[in-house]
């Protein structure tokens, strides 16, 4: 048994060494790649793929699993075989389940519906993704069939992104969560003057925003010998191992925010990935449990830490470092405030964290509807734009600043969105669970002491790597399952004193 | 048969693709990669390379070109089809012979000599790197074996490098060489004091140099958006398609040729790259005709036009901008006298263009005398040094700067140094070739018109892909054999007038 635990993992290295090749053929197509190189680069990931997929799902893969997962288990649930086993068989059952010519012709349709996305975006016109979204629609529901016919087509569908995550407990905590941020941007509306973003807006030199931004990250504890900061258009976090990990940002002359909180969003990405245990590399308990979870660690940094008092504290002399006498006028407290400057807007990437989450709720209703085909296609655009009245007051003018604006439809990733309100949510959690295991953080973050907090999410979160799925380690790390309430009463309780108004 | 030669085409590209993320990976490694990133890097580039190996020496590969190379050669030599069957067949014919076992017996061998040499060097032990070398000449005895045991060893070495390539051309090429440039290199040291390279030495802004070293290479015709310009310690020639040609330069702040040339030599490399065929890409007839061909052209852009008169006063304009006051008083003449100071010095990596082949020569001698069994490893310190006092007057005070300076035999590669000689040689001869049919390029080059060069370069050689042994596309380019005496002619006619001495 130990000999074909030893064979697998010589397998499943391979695998995930070539992995770590796509990893880096990725980051460099969002970074360095001159233009033209885009076509050549599309042929070597898909010839990439082509032998990652033909690897892994090699029917001695499936005997070998077969074979030892009773033996793995019996070492207990928390071993690394047991965690090992399960994993591995999670990933490879999605893969072989997927017929060959069905991927070839689901990445046929992105490659089509992404091109005719990004076109309507730009021309604004619905009709022209329309027929692309309906194939999408239709794409996931045989996806989720092939998957796991027994579950409701989203649920399968779900899984791919947030394993173990259903319908039905979604269907629970949107309400709630709705309810509960309801006066909160009642309040503020009523109070939008109150807090002004106006320290932020101004002329920054796009090098020190870089050098400002590298410094943050690594006061955080992001380690530049084992990761880089770039930038990109979009910011994302990549890389090619748990000692290879890349995070990028962006810069806008005219608003400091976008490159600091995208750099702190990123580097919460990242942390986790280099907290990944170094026996875990190159096995498939190696990264993070989810997307959900991922997303707690970037929106702890970027929100719960990144826009606290104490951050502003701490952060303050480094704003005056990086841009001498731009922020001579700015107190702490301005600092603070505007760094919490909220109001509802169209754009999903550009909200804030109060009605970030009804971006979502938005989606995820849209997207559960198309799939149960109780909304058609050709409805999509209206009710978006119904909903964004009713959720946020707001109305898009026109379908690319509506239901055009995010691109994951068009890449076919249906399933996906609630992920980040998971993080969300999660993110506050923690944040509880954190203080009453250290106590007072914010002396911690006003002295920029920001180990003790890596260590207790390290501790809790990320040494467990991929072995269990997202709500087991949450139990297992802070004893409760995804909440609600914990993410309202940050957000209820910091955004009535910000604003001034009682909830 | 069209069928089948689809079919292999289709087999090549994914070949090809997968060669195409290796050189990506390779780049990263040099350049961007974190530090502690290497270990996985490693990984990756070896899980690569075995799939890559495996899939080119899949025996159906072998079959179709059994059984369409005489279809495709009946098209015509010239043809498409006959020079792809001709170079799939001669790289896999190489690929086939070694086996499976002596690869990695190889491989492993030169990782643990690369470290032996790396630590040698520093403490200027050759003892410590003695057995390695050792090693290096059985497994290349062995391999020559393998891949031609028809062969001398060293042609067979050779081929790898140079295809066409033998010893005897070598042993009657490089007494010739030696003999034409013992007297110039005596002129030279009798009037040493008659070239400054002063206005190249002083303080110069790194980034400065960088910019300078973008619009030169520009200048030249390099294409950036099919290609980069970054920095790296040691410079090179990289990338992952005809469409993404990556070069790297590197800076000395007291030291401005270094940054300048590196950049025209590695940009002489890339313009050979960026000249293959669009039709070529993902085929074995894409890239470049042998190592010394490729040297050819980076020689060509480095010396014979950027160390020229007319480059001089075209690039003095360019120096002035990008260090403003540094180059006021220097006048075009001053530069190009700059740029071609000559001395004879003990490192070949900064050897200048009159004293460079000695460098090789010394190297070729003692490679094939280890070869032979003449000379023992033990004794090619002292080899090593006789012969450098004997070609350039000067002696290693040590062996870091002597046997052990250069990395290739530590890395297996015997056969390899020639091809720098071949290269220069063969730039002489295309310039006479240039000369004939464009007339006076000195005229262009004064003007920064490059684009009439680089189109002569590209219809005669770079057009040509790798469809042609080098000496057939020298042979069909400019109608010669590669030959001595243009280079001893261009170095004698050039350095006399220089240095101020009859030949």
């Amino acid at each position: 048994m130990e000999k074909k635990f030893a064979e697998l993992r010589r397998r499943f290295e391979e695998v995930a060494a070539l992995g770590s090749a796509g990893g880096l053929l990725g980051w460099d197509q969002r970074t360095y790649m001159p233009p033209k190189g885009a076509e050549a680069r599309g042929k070597a990931l898909a010839a990439l793929e082509e032998v990652l997929h033909a690897k892994f799902t090699a029917p001695e893969t499936g005997r070998l699993i077969a074979e030892i997962y009773d033996w793995a288990q019996a070492k207990g649930h928390d071993s690394f075989e047991a965690s090992y086993l399960r994993a591995l068989k999670r990933d490879y059952d999605k893969e072989v389940k997927l017929p060959a010519e069905f991927v070839a012709e689901f990445s046929l349709a992105c490659t089509a519906a992404y091109e005719a996305w990004h076109k309507a975006r730009a021309a604004s016109d619905f009709s022209a993704f329309a027929p692309h979204l309906e194939k999408m629609v239709r794409l996931n529901l045989r996806k989720a069939q092939y998957l796991a016919p027994a579950l409701q087509p989203y649920d399968a569908l779900l899984d791919l992104y947030e394993p173990g995550m259903t319908r039905a407990k979604l269907d629970a905590l949107f309400p709630e969560l709705l309810a509960g941020l309801k006066p909160v941007i009642r309040g503020i509306a009523a109070n939008k003057d109150k807090v002004s973003d106006a320290p932020f807006r101004g002329d920054f030199d796009e090098a020190a925003q870089l050098r400002l931004a590298d410094e943050l990250v690594k006061a955080l504890g992001f380690d530049f010998e084992r990761g880089r900061q770039d930038k990109s258009a979009h910011p994302f976090t990549g890389g090619s191992s748990r000692n290879d990990v890349r995070i990028t940002t962006r810069t806008l002359k005219d608003w400091l925010p976008s490159c600091v909180y995208a750099s702190l969003h990123e580097c919460g990405h990242a942390l986790y990935e280099l907290g990944s245990p170094e026996e875990f590399e190159f096995t498939p308990v190696a990264g993070g449990a989810g997307l959900g979870l991922h997303e707690s660690q970037s929106r702890f940094w970027e929100n719960v830490i990144g826009r606290s008092r104490p951050f502003a504290r701490w952060a303050l002399p480094l704003y005056r470092k990086h841009f001498p006498g731009k922020f001579d006028g700015v107190s702490e407290e301005d600092l603070y405030r505007a760094a919490n400057h909220s109001e509802s807007s169209l754009i999903r990437v550009e909200a804030d964290e109060v009605t970030y989450n009804l971006h979502i709720a938005l989606r995820y209703e849209l997207e559960t509807l198309l799939l149960d085909g109780k909304l058609k296609v050709k409805d999509a655009p209206e009710l978006w734009n119904a909903k964004m009245k009713e959720y946020l007051g707001v109305t898009p003018a026109n379908d690319a600043e509506g239901v055009l604006q995010d691109v994951h439809w068009s890449q076919g990733m249906i399933g996906y969105f609630p992920t980040y309100t998971l993080g969300n949510l999660v993110s506050a959690q923690l944040y509880g669970a954190m203080k009453a295991d250290l106590g007072d953080t914010d002396a911690l973050v006003a002295k920029g002491e920001f180990a003790p907090i890596l260590g207790w999410l390290g501790k809790k979160i990320h040494v467990h790597g991929r072995k269990y799925l997202p709500e087991e380690l949450l139990q297992k790390a802070i004893g409760e399952k995804i909440q609600v309430r914990p993410f309202v009463e940050y957000i209820g309780a910091k955004y009535s004193e910000l604003y001034g108004f009682r909830l």
